[in-house]
């Protein structure tokens, strides 16, 4: 029997722009997988037919993952297709970052499966490359604490350590990032700079990083994009 | 006067593998380009040839940045073609991480350059969904410090943040990785989880997640291999 592959299979950012987001490669190869372990059913099939109209959709097999499946559960499925080859797939970009895409990876790896990380759009690094901002030490937080009085604090210490040279990115939900925004010009100090990356890879895409002087001085409107914050 | 561009412009990690790493959109792109911004111009000419055969190189302006380049004598060039579409290109993956691409990025931004980052191969971040770990909080941390004693006093606080949820990466030069895993090996707890990805897109590429337990058993060599480390 032939030992399985794990492909972390890539898909676009919300728009079908495969052209400039998805390598051909990467978009031929998923003829080759067997299973998908998917975030969103309907995504992930819609997208399969807009990269190939032909796509053999009814001969693969799916699995759906979301909040109510057992680790263990996950693991049993994985484990009985192990020999086969296995995509993951999130509702937008890479899986495996702010997903449950990981938990298939780590249960690949204790199976010894192949596992093969595979090129695609990534918000995360994309805003970070294009703040211009040090690359060399940076982190990842994920959303910040909902409770303003938590956020703010949270803020003053990526503040702090964003001076100290360790980049911070950090996102939040589209129909928040106005809230977000305020606290962050109100709480940070005017000569720090903030990069706002919206709509990464998208047609609306802007990515600005200025001063939280120069943000102050134009009120900006984020409300409902997708926004990547590097501070 | 049309305002000018800057594209962060991927480049293949050593292979020319593009049909697999690099986006058609983006390949074709580079037909736009005035005026490359690069770490190695050697590199970049070759790349360039290797994407299209015909690819007017001569016609096309280029910039190489190093050590020895000021920040003054950089934002001088920029300045002078901001009407220009600038392409910047490290000399391997995504410019702007581990390379002087950041500084140009910055002053794109300054002279309100409209910066557009593309999908392209970066091993940090291929390095990181394929270990399995946490992406919803990770750390890239660059080269750790060279010193033995400094270095195993740095891994052990990676290891300590690990544990507390925040996924720890990091990088070591390709000849310095044996010793890089002795000290993993030897100072970290035997129930942690290691990721060694190594030559990540390339065709000799092997990544490996499991405990230092494990990874003890088998003297595991990874001389000369680009490798990222996920703790």
């Amino acid at each position: 029997m032939s030992k399985g592959t794990l492909y972390l299979l890539p898909i676009t950012m919300g728009e079908y722009n495969m052209e400039n987001t998805i390598p051909r490669g990467v978009q031929e190869l998923m003829d080759s997988v067997d299973i998908f372990v998917v975030e969103n059913l309907k995504t992930t099939r819609r997208y399969l037919r807009k990269v190939n109209s032909t796509y053999p959709i009814d001969d693969k097999e799916f699995f759906n993952i979301d909040k109510r499946t057992s680790r263990k559960e996950l693991s049993q499925f994985i484990h009985q297709h192990k020999d086969k080859t296995i995509g993951v797939m999130s509702e937008a970009g890479c899986p495996g970052i702010a997903d449950p895409g990981a938990d298939v990876v780590e249960i690949a790896h204790e199976l010894k499966l192949a596992v093969k990380p595979l090129v695609g759009p990534s918000s995360i690094l994309l805003a970070l490359i294009a703040s211009g901002k040090n690359g060399q030490n940076f982190t990842f937080n994920g959303y910040l604490p909902k409770d303003r009085s938590d956020r703010i604090k949270t803020l003053k210490n990526l503040e702090r350590l964003s001076r100290s040279g360790n980049t911070q990115i950090f996102m939040e939900t589209p129909f928040r990032n106005n809230h977000m925004i305020e606290d962050i010009l109100t709480h940070c100090d005017n000569s720090m700079k903030l990069c706002i990356a919206a709509n990464i890879t998208l047609s609306n895409e802007k990515i600005c990083n200025k001063t939280i002087n120069e943000w102050k001085k134009e009120s900006p409107d984020y409300h409902k994009d997708y926004c990547i914050f590097v501070l």
